[in-house]
């Protein structure tokens, strides 16, 4: 089953020519949800070909406007794309009221709901989930209240193993028993255990992002064994003066989460427009954490 | 002395790949203004190295997203450029009271004035003056209080004809008399009539923004004989309900108000999405009105 992070913005707040702001899409089996929402990510999710109005709820780390400018206009968008599902935001609360008034003076008979869920910053916590996934919160320390988002496939059940299922006859009312747990006895009392009868579940995957944030110490606790982590690195280290002035991390911060949170893989990104190579980054990135990788535009990562 | 139109943008309201939602900036003699500002519009101006900061002024026709979603993050990032100039923004009245909560929320500490200047859509009045140029209103009618601009140069003083100044070894004091009307005695008492010592002055341009608008049949009045029109053109004649329905203009209406105008050139624009090949557009406006063009993204146009 697909998870996979499209990434439509990885610039920082000043516009250049090489990156857009924040934003990214999160597929994870087949359920399409928003990290972030700079202005124009619209105008990138066609270039995605994303299927707009699938998306079902949009995560806002943070009130800076290179994360939240584009929020207005695809809400519009949606109400002129014929939209009739609800669309759940999930932001820090002050973010409710101007959306409402945003809403009342721009898209007036909107035909589909939009429902605001406020996010408390400062603490780890489920703000989503459904059948196979959780969404919680991951506090960071930035300028302004903000949080990134843990997206946790929930584990799955073991794989059933159709041979011995043919083997033994066992009827198709009683693979999901065994998928829970039971075991199987023939009909001579041959006893097979449940270990017998299936394999291992895929085993559950997880993608955080963490932007905007200064470094934090504690922060790898949280994104423990994730597969994936997007951590901002808007800086190298030659000015990570501004880093901390600014409530961001340089590269190889980032990269020091990502060792320290023992994660798969890390993808960098928010560039300061200051960089116009930024392999710079990555390089200092690489030397703590080999496994760290420049996040595009336009890029899709699987997790 | 330059006079001239860059389109940022002439998409209309539904994103796609080809066109950008409605901006455009207008230099008149080293003065730089904007009319509307789409969501993405400083990512265009970007593209069309205009010097951000530099623009003065920022005229909104109407308070649809497709036309100001793009303020508030020019806004702010005017603010991140260390702009310290008063910026002017003429708009529909509505704008004022979210503009303000926009800035309060995601652009504290500005080093430089936003100065709001409430337009009525509903009469033409000059609203921008200096010693060059005016800007006035041009009612329009669309679903929600609109004006279009016209920009008009003042009318110039006459070109002073250095070879009578050089042979009558008139003085450099008395130039700027001369240009206002004044003529010459010579020492022998030869008289020299204004009219020999001048050339005419160089006629005064004129451009005008119609956008959004239905077609209105007494429009023309307003623009008589202005260089350069930009009239929106959603549709072609198939589409001529939709053009009713929802105050927009065909192609071949915008050319009618250019040809009853006697305009210069006509720009088209405001496409709607439906239209893969604006050549049906182009065709059918040109049928009207044969001085008939297409404006495109990131082109600039001499007034």
């Amino acid at each position: 089953m697909n998870f996979r992070v499209h990434v439509l913005g990885c610039g920082s707040a000043l516009p250049t020519l090489k990156h857009w702001p924040s934003s990214q899409v999160v597929e994870v089996r087949n359920k399409i949800f928003m990290i972030d929402c700079g202005e124009g990510t619209q105008i990138q999710l066609r270039r995605a070909h994303v299927h707009l109005i699938s998306i079902q709820a949009i995560f806002i780390s943070h009130l800076h406007g290179d994360h939240c400018f584009g929020l207005i206009g695809l809400i519009c968008t949606f109400g002129m794309l014929g939209r009739t599902a609800p669309l759940h935001i999930y932001a820090p609360p002050e973010l409710e009221g101007m959306l409402n008034a945003q809403i009342n003076m721009f898209c007036q008979g909107l035909e589909y709901e939009v429902i605001f869920h406020a996010v408390n910053t400062t603490e780890s916590q489920i703000v989503y989930e459904d059948k196979s996934l959780t969404v919680s919160t991951i506090p960071l320390d930035h300028r302004t209240p903000c949080c990134g988002y843990l997206f946790r496939e929930k584990p799955t059940l073991p794989h059933i193993r159709r041979d011995m299922i043919d083997f033994l006859g066992i009827p198709v009312s009683q693979i999901n028993n065994i998928k829970m747990g039971a075991g199987w006895t023939t009909e001579e009392g041959r006893v097979y255990s449940h270990e017998e009868l299936v394999t291992p579940p895929t085993p559950a995957r997880s993608y955080a992002y963490c932007s905007d944030t200064r470094y934090l110490p504690g922060l790898h606790k949280l994104l423990t064994n994730v597969d994936l982590l997007y951590h901002e690195s808007t800086y190298c280290e030659d000015k990570k003066d501004n880093a901390h002035k600014y409530f961001h991390s340089t590269a190889r911060e980032a990269a020091k989460v990502a060792k320290e949170a023992h994660v798969g893989k890390l993808l960098l990104g928010h560039y300061s427009a200051r960089y116009n190579d930024e392999q710079l980054l990555l390089k200092e990135a690489r030397e703590v954490f080999s496994e760290s990788y420049l996040s595009k535009e336009n890029e899709a990562y699987d997790v």
